[in-house]
């Protein structure tokens, strides 16, 4: 029984129950779990975790590659069981306590927890948990619909749980490329200039000893929630697509456009749906989470290859692809976050970044994580990886938000995730500002002109005036720069009468 | 006459005075010279260039490595020749105009203009203008004490003005390795993995028909006017050792340490010198300037192999290290910026990034440009292209300036270079807070203990402990989080009774 999805018959015998594996988890440790923008998370074992907890109370830190599906985020935070958690979560309910300073949460670039571990100047997880859909006749463990940071928490990690999700085809077996780079000071470059190249195994590869238990489950990953394109996210996606065209005309850009990458969401999944009915042909992807869009590329002829780190999809899309997966698995590589990620990847290859801000100002910087300065969203997610290094950083956002009693664009940001030296292309359903080249005060004009909702330009343009009247590289009244943010938490809107 | 330094014959009727080279200079034009840390600028034709303009007004986009000596910033703004300035600058008449919106300025990370230039997003030279000890046989061209820019600015244009200057010892030339990335989407790996790796040649390669003049020159670079260490600097550089030191003991570095940048300025230049008295051996760097410690250290038999970009020395060191250049050659290579700051490279090797802040915050969010978030003071320099990909960044500052009227350490910065997510480590002479693996709640604690100043840390707390109350992954109460500044602007002290 399960031989054929564990292939070394040692490792039989440590098949046993969520509850058992998870009783090896004991309070204090730090546990790095599968999972990656809700993709291929261990399922049975953390929730037997927080079952556990309930009568016996423990804390771990929980180190997974990204975001959590099934509820899990929100079932170990209610039992109490997350002190720390890191690099990124997307659950209301942890959100909430990690805002009270009950969950201490470190909030990182996605390329660099492993990096991190791997120097030791983060604590190595004691025990992996690790969803598979197979384990190899060498003891070696294949991945199910995210590689995320699953490689490395397995390689550094004591002892490894592996749930294996009878729920996932074993026709993912193949789909995945497990590259980890070298130590220093003998690291080697990334040997990857292609995003369809392949430069490592197709498994994890760790001494079956550290295995110390099999769990067998049968559940799904949780689906998108991914929203049709509306008409402002239309908007954004035909506005790109314009500035698209304009640059392969300029030359800058061939037909091929370069590597993409998509944020997770609603506005980035407009944008790669837009490009259905464009005139661009031969694209690729390189990206952190293949969604909807990048099937519905593949199959108008649209898109080669994508290279990513999960796949996510939608009810719409889930059985179909999955259930056709050997009609896509030549046009599909899944990598290590750290490599789909990896700086010196991004910048060789020259990916167009597209992601979603929160807010930005007048001069380009880009909050992507926090409401009025202080309180979580998500977490920055892989944005900084691609945008740093981009050949174009390009952000996105609705104008307002809350029926307009929120301006996305504001005087100064109440917090920085992206720097004025990172962000060449703004983007909001009103129009596109190209930043590339421009000083301050420049930009200043071409977003104010561009991409602020017309019930905030006027007193957008006067904040500016009156700063720039009183000088600076970057002007700014400090006595109002965050006057809107204040606005909005005294009174529920940035602009008062 | 000049035969050994214009070793192309047919190049030697291209010599004329700075004043004809500098009349191909037009109106309008986009200019990109030699120069970075006032070190091998383009000497004579962008004086002759500020002469002319006194009488034909003209204006130029001026591209450079990084900060031009022998004033010819301040000549260029007094001449009103600058309508365009990137990516960095120190000269304070510079720093006045752009303050005033009279120049623009476009401050970049400095791996980043020949990236953009490379790919057409910003505007190519139409003519470089490079300082040269020599041009070789085959028409390339021999930098002086910078390589910066210089390279791909002299391939991008369609003209070349090179100055040879007779006040560089031709002993130089061999220094220099110059390697320029393939484009996309065929870029491969840069073939570095050692420091001391050398991956290109040792002069610009251009068609020589691109050399339309040639101006010998005989003046020496500005002397750096680095200041020995006070108490203070000496204090930040006690810490960072006996936080080497720990980390060697901890496993996480060896007893070489890792390649180690260092900023320019007082504070990176007392660290270094700390380090000839450390227990540390065989150590590297891989930096952007070498500064007077660099030689001190090779002399003191500490470093092994030192890499940067340009050389800028005091009146101490600067007749000693030129005059005996031969004693250094094989510890030394001077690289194209894009190179010595790439980050590939960066993340490559684990570089250690010592980088000088102007003021950071309870978070760890560092600002090195803006004073009063308005005021540019120089740029960020290559700082942003280590810290991201840095093994450990580092940033230094005084706690207080202004005879205390000012505190390095802030509630909220007023401008944002290197987010919370980029940093590592912060000094001041009060102790070191180490971030690593810290939720912003935990980090506040450590730098409210370790680096302000006794005179603001009562005030400090006071603020964190309200802000706590009222709640947020990042507490803020963003009536007062840039209340310091105002304080500062209105009256002249962050703190007021």
């Amino acid at each position: 029984m399960y031989s054929d999805r564990v292939r070394l018959p040692s490792l039989l015998d440590k098949v046993m129950s969520a509850a058992e594996a998870a009783s090896l988890i004991q309070d204090g440790m730090t546990v790095g779990m599968s999972g990656f923008t809700r993709a291929g998370e261990a399922k049975a074992v953390p929730e037997a975790l927080a079952q556990r907890a309930k009568e016996q109370p423990l804390k771990i830190s929980l180190m997974t590659g990204a975001s959590l599906g099934n509820d899990l985020d929100k079932h170990l935070t209610e039992a109490g069981v997350l002190a720390r958690r890191m690099p990124f979560q997307v659950d209301s309910t942890l959100r909430k306590a990690i805002n009270q300073g009950k969950v201490m949460f470190i909030d990182q670039h996605l390329s660099e927890t492993v990096e991190q571990l791997r120097n030791h100047q983060l604590k190595l997880p004691d025990i992996a948990v690790i969803e598979a859909v197979a384990i190899t006749e060498q003891g070696h463990i294949v991945p199910t619909t995210s590689v995320g940071n699953s490689a490395s928490f397995a390689i550094f990690a004591k002892q490894v749980i592996v749930e294996i999700n009878l729920a996932h085809d074993t026709n993912l077996e193949g789909l995945h490329d497990i590259y980890i780079p070298t130590y220093r000071p003998t690291r080697t470059p990334i040997p990857l200039t292609r995003v369809d190249d392949r430069i490592g195994g197709t498994a994890i590869p760790i001494d079956p000893a550290k295995i110390v238990a099999i769990v067998i489950t049968n559940q799904p990953d949780s689906l998108s929630t991914v929203l049709s394109p509306d008409d402002e996210t239309q908007a954004i996606a035909d506005h790109l697509i314009a500035f698209f065209t304009r640059e392969v005309e300029a030359g800058r850009l061939s037909n091929n456009l370069a590597p993409l990458q998509a944020g997770i969401g609603n506005i980035a999944n407009a944008v790669m749906c837009g490009l259905i009915e464009s005139p661009f042909e031969n694209l690729t992807m390189y990206s952190e989470v293949l969604q909807d869009s990048t099937f519905d590329l593949i199959d108008a002829g649209k898109l080669r290859f994508a290279s990513g780190s999960s796949i996510t999809l939608s009810a719409r899309r889930n059985g179909d692809v999955f259930g056709n997966l050997e009609r896509y698995k030549d046009k599909l590589v899944l990598r290590p976050q750290e490599i789909s990620n990896h700086p010196e990847v991004v910048r060789r290859l020259g990916i167009i970044g597209i992601n979603t801000a929160l807010e930005f100002d007048l001069y380009g910087n880009v909050n992507s994580t926090h409401i009025c300065g202080t309180m979580m969203m998500n977490g920055i997610g892989g944005s900084g990886d691609f945008a740093r290094n981009a050949h174009l950083a390009i952000f996105v956002t609705k104008s307002v938000a809350k029926n307009g009693a929120i301006s996305s664009v504001v005087p100064m940001v109440s917090h920085v995730d992206h720097t004025e030296h990172d962000v060449d292309i703004l983007v909001t359903e009103q129009g596109l500002a190209d930043l590339r080249g421009l000083a301050p005060r420049e930009r200043a004009r071409v977003i104010i002109d561009n991409c602020v909702h017309p019930d905030y330009r006027p007193a957008l343009l006067d904040y500016f005036e009156r700063a720039c009247a009183k000088g600076g590289h970057t002007p700014h009244l400090l006595r109002e720069a965050l006057s809107w943010h204040i606005n909005l938490e005294e009174s529920g809107r940035m602009l008062v009468d």
